[in-house]
């Protein structure tokens, strides 16, 4: 395995990072609360998490941008935080998305160290571990969430090159999303908390369709070489980090319609690991049961082919799970709201929560079905992660001043 | 169709009854809160319901004296008013069984107008309606919703003849149970709530078995005979009664356990008409939505085959219905509580009642299974039935006396 070392891109645009030791890994914002020398070892420990970290693992064009656009507009608070528009204006052409003092999205497409040119060159695709920089990837996401602020190389989706790095400080929710959140180990376990999205093939067939083919004018069968090219790198490198995940969506075609093979209707699946800290599964009526729950019938009123709904508990990858499924699309306010009524440990702030952010949003892919509503469900359930951390912090700081 | 004059069997041990006038139906506990002068025309009509009138309509041998013996239970408060022994002492063939002074449940059999002898000498069953007198059953349960009492016959399932008549008074609550409390249509307008058993072929053949081979000595091939022959008139005359009964209970194989024919796991039915008053169907979690739920799961554990539920609706011979299902069985206490606390609308007063119920009764026939929890909650849903009536009278009688 490669050495702990720290590693920085502040001095170089090239993929090659060189270690640089602690000079150019910025100490910034220390706690404010008590100093330092006040600090128990039980305390210490939560102390080191000052920047809670969440990494978001898919493929590309799965979803990741539009879910950090939710999780954006529930940590932002409002409408305006949601925009897509990046967030750090002295680089115009930066992948990180800042959201208010709240969080800052991290794409790991800047660990890139090989290029368009040198990933061509050495025939891997950008799927393959050896054209990404572990190494930095770790050291620079150690690095804030001890709180020191880092120079993260920036990848150029254009030009395909890795342009000057940014500054990046430390933020109170850290996401890292893109392709290897969970590969590394050591990265791994610096999570507090991680989220995969699955799409299943022919979901994600009909997708790329929909985008390249009608959007992008490709050829099918281009679309079909695209995605049969990627597929032994995904399968190798991508799809065995949702074993890691603590929430995985899964995104399946509708079983509600015979051979729907559009991939308009959807059957999304939110799978839950059991045992989380800070994460309480969410549920439907009874906690440990199963359930499904056709909630269209005499107060509610819905049209072809309606909505399904399925809760329930297993095993994934060994780990044990709880599941809440979504099939069906909602196509008027009243459903969801009357879905989000019955749904249990939604982590909502106020009555309504999760209605009113989709309503927000309505414009987002995926706000009719399971991808929006469970999106939006682990949005609430990051925000109160984030809440219960600094809480747990706030009362060993409070025991540590009473042992003192 | 038949006269409506008064029938009494007062003075006749015989099959016939002839028309006696109102002189064998004693006026007894008339109204005491007001006199008959004071009675407007809005309060008459709920005056002359005196007794709450409730029919139980099955086959022989499909849990009839059970249902009345749990709810002997649930109106006798206690215990020992469940006991299976007739309640008029003064008639030791009588099939009549008082629960205190809260209810009256009069057998039909005993309006048999043609005796063992007769049947045979005419090839009727009893299941033919020309074997029963529908215009002395009209008669006398009319009499006794309107408070008086009435001589009824007794028909001696011994010797299968007519025995003297016994004294009836009308009581808060009269169940008419047997084979045809539905089929006469002035029978049935008396009725304020009517219930159905019905009992699927497969298990009434199982239990049938049971009961009549291994306990009897009788052989397969004359339990199947003695099911064929009744078929015919149970079909043309007491299993068409079930599309008026305000609730049915429906008895099904199991389904959790693949080809299990002895009917020792069941899958019950409790099928509840919408838009009867005083009676609001049990539901689910999601009143009106369709549901279904094992509850076994992390919280609950079961032996195999476990328990499932299922919650919905849909139409019954043309009326909205609610249908409740529960496939599989009990065997622990904490299984029956647990079910008990999720579901809604159950009529009990207190936490547990129905558990509280199931095991006073848990020698019961189908204490561990969807029968016994049905009929349990019936017998809830009788008393609040009576009770609400009671209430609105007496609201009746209050509007009535301030506006005189």
């Amino acid at each position: 395995m490669a050495a702990f070392t720290a590693h920085t891109s502040a001095a170089t645009t090239s993929h090659h990072h060189s270690p640089a030791g602690t000079a150019a890994i910025l100490l910034q914002s220390r706690r404010r609360v008590y100093s330092p020398s006040r600090v128990s070892c039980s305390s210490a420990a939560a102390d080191k998490s000052k920047t809670v970290v969440i990494g978001l693992a898919a493929d590309s064009g799965c979803g990741k941008s539009t879910f950090v656009r939710r999780l954006a507009g529930v940590l932002g608070g409002g409408g305006g935080a949601a925009s897509p528009a990046r967030g750090n204006g002295n680089f115009p052409g930066s992948n990180t998305l800042v959201v208010g003092d709240a969080a800052t999205v991290v794409c790991l497409d800047d660990y890139h160290s090989l290029d368009r040119a040198g990933r061509k060159a050495r025939g891997l695709t950008a799927l393959d571990p050896r054209a990404n920089d572990f190494d930095l990837m770790y050291e620079q996401v150690r690095a804030l969430k001890e709180g020191r602020a880092v120079d993260k190389p920036v990848y150029n989706h254009v030009t395909g090159r890795l342009d000057p790095p940014e500054r990046v400080a430390p933020p109170k929710i850290l996401v890292i999303e893109g392709l290897h959140p969970m590969y590394d180990e050591r990265v791994r376990d610096l999570l507090d908390f991680s989220i995969y999205l699955d799409i299943s093939d022919e979901v994600k067939f009909a997708w790329k369709i929909q985008r390249d083919m009608a959007e992008r004018g490709h050829s099918l069968e281009s679309i079909k070489a695209s995605i049969d090219a990627r597929k032994p790198d995904f399968e190798a490198y991508v799809d065995p980090q949702k074993q890691y995940a603590d929430a995985v969506i899964e995104v399946l075609p509708t079983q509600l319609i015979p051979d729907e093979e559009e991939g308009k209707v959807l059957r999304v699946r939110l799978i839950m690991k059991e045992g989380v800290r800070h994460f309480a599964p969410v549920y439907l009526f009874d906690e440990g049961s199963t359930i499904t729950w056709i909630p269209c019938g005499r107060k509610l009123s819905c049209s072809y082919p309606g909505i399904k709904f399925a809760y329930g508990f297993g095993a994934y990858y060994g780990h044990e799970v709880s599941v809440l499924e979504m099939d069906g699309q909602f196509d008027k306010l009243d459903e969801l709201i009357y879905v989000e009524t019955h749904l249990s440990n939604m982590s909502s702030r106020f009555y309504g929560e999760v209605t009113q952010q989709m309503l927000t949003h309505a414009g987002f892919p995926g706000s009719s079905n399971g991808t929006g509503l469970f999106q939006t469900i682990l949005g609430l359930k990051i925000r109160d992660l984030y809440e219960q951390i600094v809480a747990e912090r706030a009362a060993a700081v409070t025991a540590d001043a009473i042992n003192v």
